[in-house]
């Protein structure tokens, strides 16, 4: 087996490896698909090498077929088409034992805490490993973790039929809650600046601002009559999103905040007194999200291909990491990792 | 009649006036006392000039004796002892096409957009008009509006029995939902570091912290064994209190957004997501929370008489200014409205 080894520094080395026995309770995957995500890239830049044991393997959004189980495995067997939902929590920390378990105080997220997907072998818990039916491609199986990011979204937002949704971050998961919202039978908005991304969530029938060409708030006024829209979603993680994020609510309106801010910025509690606005943290997923991720992207009514740019072998992550910085054409890329493109898509059949 | 008229700049002129009888649809009410609020020190500053149309009479904390009625008034008749919720909304705008008229989008408040409660005679539109019981005294009826915003607060918050609140700010309004989230069954620390406010929270049996001298974060931790508390209200609006409130609370815990923020704070947004937080901005109150704020203080479960610091003549206005601006020994003033002291004791009866 290959894996795609960080070594800090931003050095990415490739190597042949042993894989792993799975041990009781334990699932070994020959990796199909591994997608890039943004967190790849920071843990790339160094910026999470506090929570990263080097040699590490990153990749967190995966697809593949279970070639060993340990003991005590019987949900899946060898064969078995899966994704992997990729946490490990404690089980005794006060958030498990308030049911919050995905938000674990001790969380531990395969692919930044333990080996993760960019490579072509991996071994996970049993309990994070789900089945996903024929009808699911292995490709458009790798884009079920971030997909179950966005149903949670879209589930703690409480985003109703009718409704109107703001989205301000048309990347990846920006694109992915709206298509979320808008099968749950929202109107949707995306706010987003990069011409690439604008073009293909249009292409993709989402209709899109672009705030450095107009006043959103302005527009989303005349959309609903003065009153305002029903949600905002927060995906930019920038000062300007968390300005935004305020202006655009109706009274009793909600914010969802999905997007990572390193730092504090200024956040409007005026606004929020003023129109008794609600504003919610959202984090990963829950398993109930991931089913339904499943769901909707078998179901083929949410056009996923779209997002993905190209699907390059696991020797170019780095390649893919340089895309992904220089902020031009890119939404999803995705990892070949079975070792070559054939074999992996001969599995597919 | 006798009414407190403020002319900008800090002046405040009392002056004899003439009674406005009440239109169809008004009442108009002999004053028996006035809370002053921090709204009204901040009318008095100059800082809601942009709001009062001068001269004007603040004051929106009211009980009194109905004195007249306008034709089409039934609910309530001449000698009936009153309170005043004092929001007119517009009926049309969007908020309160929502159901949201106590936010509407073109609310007047009275005592800021229209003459309020600091004189002896107020004629109001009669929908603002609650009948109190003989139970409650006139003197506790002044307290029912602050009263009912701690009540809209703790009901936003859905504060639950056995669940810890944390309230950020021991004033008026801090130490009412203090109270309210008791009386509702939940554990309450209040944060505060004026030493007079310090001491009656705790004779009325509430605990205190003060962050000046305690670590709240570490207290709250240990208090939950590492959790959290459930609820965190922010009645301070200082940036300290906008970067304590995200430390506190548990995975999914409540934030209430009390306190009015002039300059938006600082805001730990990736706290809500790492979390999974949850803030609810919170304004003023809904029929039902003035109904319940005259439930509880009727009860007299609550220990509201120890929050009036004094009773002045509405003649004295200004010295109760003066002592609210001093940050020393005060809770809440009252102001006889009714001419003398005397007079207004004695409709008590």
């Amino acid at each position: 087996m290959k894996a795609a080894i960080y070594e800090g520094n931003q050095t990415i080395r490739i190597e042949e490896c042993v894989p792993v026995d799975p041990s009781p309770d334990e699932v070994r995957i020959a990796v199909a698909y591994a997608g890039i995500c943004g967190t790849d890239l920071h843990v790339y830049h160094g910026r999470m090498d506090h929570r990263v044991t080097m040699p590490h393997v990153m990749g967190h959004e995966m697809s593949g077929i279970v070639e060993a189980i340990g003991a005590g495995v019987t949900h899946v067997s060898v064969g078995d088409r899966v994704v992997v939902m990729p946490l490990i929590s404690c089980g005794q920390c006060p958030a498990c034992q308030a049911g919050h378990e995905h938000i674990c105080q001790r969380l531990k997220f395969i692919g930044i805490e333990t080996p993760g997907g960019f490579q072509s072998s991996v071994t996970v818990p049993a309990h994070t490993v789900l089945p996903i039916p024929r009808a699911l491609s292995l490709q458009l199986g790798a884009l079920i973790e971030p997909l179950a990011v966005a149903c949670h979204d879209v589930r703690i937002g409480g985003v109703r039929s009718g409704e109107l949704s703001v989205i301000l971050g048309g990347g990846p998961i920006g694109a992915l809650i709206a298509l979320v919202a808008r099968a749950n039978g929202a109107k949707v908005l995306v706010s987003e600046i990069n011409p690439y991304r604008l073009e293909l969530l249009e292409k993709m029938g989402i209709d899109t601002i672009n705030p450095h060409e107009s006043d959103i708030a302005e527009h989303v006024n005349l959309l609903t009559e003065g009153a305002g829209c029903d949600v905002v979603f927060e995906v930019t993680s920038s000062a300007a999103g968390a300005r935004l994020m305020t202006q655009l609510p109706r009274t009793r309106g909600r914010i969802v905040v999905v997007g990572i801010f390193n730092d504090p910025p200024q956040v409007d509690l005026h606004r929020f007194f003023w129109r008794e606005l609600k504003l919610f943290g959202a984090r990963v997923y829950e398993r109930e999200d991931f089913e339904q991720a499943i769901a909707w992207a078998t179901s083929g009514k949410l056009p996923l291909g779209l997002l993905v740019r190209d699907i390059y072998p696991l020797e170019l992550l780095q390649e893919g990491f340089r895309l992904m910085e220089s902020g031009g054409g890119v939404m999803k890329i995705l990892l070949n990792c079975a070792g070559d493109g054939t074999t992996s898509l001969a599995k597919e059949g």
